[in-house]
C-alpha cells in the first residue's frame, strides 16, 4: 500500500478469483468454464472485426442490445453490455446501494457482492442459507435494502424457481433487486420474463459460462428503461468504450448460433447428471445443482485436503475458506473424459486414505 | 432516471464521446484514431489467442506487463493494464482522491477528469490555463491535491518538457502526480524515466492512438510499486478480469512490432506538420501540437459552424462547447488523403462564406 491509497479502503479485501495457471496440463475444473470452445459463428465474427481495431468501437453497442434485445424478447433499450457481468453488478452497486440503501444478500453466495459493499462503502446484511443451504425466499422479504439474489446460487448450485423470485422482487417493491443469473441457462428459471411487469428487477447475465467466452469478458444487464438508464449514466462517468470491438462482435455471432448453444447445454447437463451419480457412488453427498458445476462434501476427506490432493495430481477444484462451506468443493462439469479422471483421482485418494487410517 | 438512482449522482454530467456514426463514409478525424490499421502482429496474436476463448484470461497479465515492462525499462511490479486508459484514470481517481485528497487539473483538459471527480465525489480544483493556451508550471506546484496533468495536453495538444514535468511532480511530493501521456509518443517527451525517481508519481498511457488500437481497449499505468499495488486493490475489487485474452494477446504482439510503430508515428507527424501549414496558408491559427491531431482556429468562421459545415460535406471534426475554446477545433490527423480532402471542403467553405459577405 502506497502512502497516498485512500483511507476509505482500510477494511477492504479484494475479491480472490480462482487458479488460472498459465502452464497448461491442467484438468481445470476450478471456474467453472466451458469445456468447449466459444461459437465458430463467434470467431469468425471477431476475427472480421479485427480489421478494423484502429477505429473505437460503438460506445451505444447497439449492434449487440439489439441481438440480446431479440434473443430475450426485449427492447434494446432495456439491455446494457458490460466488460463481464462483474462490471454490470458493480454499476449496480454504483447505483442503487448508498447510505439509505444497504445491501442484502445470503450469507454463502458469490463473494464478489461482500467486496463491491466495502468497496463502495456500502452496508450490507447478510441473510444466512438452509441448514441444507437452501434460500427461504420468506427471509429475503422486505428485505430493507438492495437485493442481490444469485439464482441459481454460487458455490451452492441450489436455484429458486420462478415463482419463488417473483415473491422475492415483489416483497421488495421498493428496493432494486438484482437477479445474478450467470448461472441460469444450465437448468434453472430464468425470471427476465418479469422485466416488464416489475420496475425494480435487474437482472444480470454472463457470455463466460453457457456461451464458452469467458475470455472475451462479456456480461449483461437487463431490466426497466430507467434502471439501464441509471446503468448507462455510470458506464459514461466511467468507461464508455467498455465494450471491445473483438467481444461486441463475438457476442453477436455467438446469439446467433442457437445450435451450438443449446448442444454444448444439453452436453454439459447430461455430464452433470453423469457426475453427481459417480461423486454419489464414491460416498459423496452432492447439491441439486442447476449450474455447470457440482457443490459437493465427502465424510472422510475434509475439503482443502481432497483440493490439495487433487491439485498433487493435476486436477484443480475449488475450496471455499469460508466456515459454513469448508467441507465442500465446487467442481466444474467438464467433458466426460475430464470428470471420469476426476472420480479415478478422487477413488485413489480415497482408497490411500483407508489404507492409511 | 429511476426512483432507485442514488441521489449521490444529482450533480454528475456523463462524458460525452465524439460520434461514432455506425455508418461509414465519413472522413473520420473526430476522435483522434490512427488512420492505420493495427500491426498485423497484434492481429495475428489476438487471432491465435481466441482458440481459447472459453477460459478465462490471466488476471496477473502476466505477459502483457513484462512485454511492457521490456518496452519502457521497468519491473512488471510497476504495470498495471487496464481496459482503456480510462480505468487507470478512473482507478486513480478511487485510490488517491478523497475529502483530503482533492483533484487538481486544468480548466482546459480532458473532460473526463471532472467526470471522474463528479462520479467520486471528489472536489476538484481548476487551474487555468495561460492565455497562449499553455500550461504554467509553477502554477501546480504546491497543488493540495491530486495533480492530473495530461501531457501533451488535450485538446490543446501543447506539450510540456519533461524538465517541467519534474518540477510539478518534485513539488508535489505529497500528493500524486497522475501524467496522463495518451498522446506522448506523437513528439512530446515522457517522464516514464523518473518512476524510479519519484514515489508519487503515476503515468497513464494507451494502445488507441499511437497503437492503433482503439478498438481493442487497453491502456496501462506505470509507477512505483506500492502505487501500482494500490491500484491492482482496486481492479480486484471491480474486474479483475478486465483485460480480454483477445486484447492482451494484440498489445503483446503490438509492442513487438517496433518498425511498424515508428513507421506510423513518422507518417503521423510528416502529415501533421504538412496539414498544419496548409491550415495556416488559410489563415488558421494552429497549435503547436505535440499530439495526434490539430487545434485551430480561423478568424473568419466560428468553431461549431465549420464543424457543422464539414460533417454536411462528410468530414467530422470535433468541436467542444467550452466557452474557452469554442472558435477552436480539434482535427485528428489523418493520411494526406484524408487532410488533402478536408483542406479542399474548408477552403471552398471559407470560399462560399467570403461570397455570401
Amino acid at each position: 500500500m502506497s502512502r497516498f491509497f485512500s483511507e476509505r479502503y482500510d477494511n477492504l479485501t479484494p475479491y480472490t478469483p480462482g487458479e488460472q495457471p498459465q502452464k497448461t496440463g491442467y484438468v481445470k475444473l476450478n471456474t467453472n468454464e466451458s469445456p468447449f470452445a466459444a461459437s465458430p459463428y463467434a470467431i469468425k465474427a471477431a476475427y472480421t472485426e479485427m480489421k478494423q481495431l484502429e477505429l473505437y468501437p460503438d460506445p451505444e453497442c447497439a449492434g449487440l442490445r439489439r441481438a440480446l434485445a431479440d434473443t430475450y424478447n426485449l427492447t434494446p433499450s432495456q439491455v446494457l453490455a458490460t466488460n463481464g457481468s462483474d462490471e454490470a453488478l458493480y454499476f449496480a452497486f454504483l447505483a442503487f446501494c448508498d447510505e439509505k440503501h444497504p445491501a442484502v444478500f445470503a450469507d454463502v453466495t458469490y463473494d464478489f457482492y461482500r467486496v463491491f459493499a466495502e468497496l463502495t462503502g456500502t452496508n450490507y446484511r447478510l441473510i444466512p442459507l438452509e441448514g441444507d443451504l437452501t434460500i427461504d425466499p420468506k427471509k429475503f422479504a422486505k428485505a430493507g435494502g438492495t437485493v442481490f439474489l444469485a439464482n441459481p446460487n454460487a458455490p451452492t448450485g441450489l436455484a429458486l424457481s420462478r415463482d419463488e423470485v417473483e415473491y422475492i422482487i415483489a416483497q421488495n417493491q421498493d428496493n432494486v433487486v438484482v437477479v445474478d443469473e450467470a448461472y441460469v441457462d444450465f437448468g434453472a428459471e430464468s425470471c427476465v420474463s418479469l422485466i416488464d411487469k416489475y420496475d425494480n428487477l435487474l437482472v444480470v447475465r454472463t457470455f463466460s459460462k453457457s456461451r464458452s467466452m469467458a475470455g472475451a469478458r462479456l456480461g449483461f444487464a437487463m431490466g426497466c428503461d430507467p434502471l439501464i438508464n441509471d446503468l448507462n449514466t455510470l458506464r459514461y462517468s466511467t468507461n464508455p468504450y467498455n465494450i471491445n470491438r473483438m467481444t461486441m462482435a463475438a457476442g453477436i455471432g455467438a446469439l446467433a448460433d442457437k445450435d451450438y448453444f443449446y448442444n454444448c447445454l444439453n452436453t454439459i447437463c447430461d455430464n452433470r447428471a453423469e457426475s453427481k451419480l459417480k461423486l454419489e457412488e464414491l460416498g459423496f453427498e452432492v447439491t441439486n445443482s442447476k449450474a455447470n458445476f457440482l457443490f459437493a462434501k465427502h465424510p472422510d476427506i475434509g475439503g482443502q485436503e481432497l483440493y490439495e490432493k487433487l491439485k498433487q495430481r493435476g486436477v484443480l477444484i475449488r475450496h471455499f475458506e469460508k466456515s459454513r462451506i469448508k467441507d465442500y468443493n465446487r467442481i466444474t462439469v467438464g467433458t466426460m473424459g475430464q470428470m471420469n479422471l476426476l472420480v479415478k483421482h478422487i477413488s485413489e485418494i480415497l482408497e490411500e486414505k483407508h489404507e492409511n487410517s
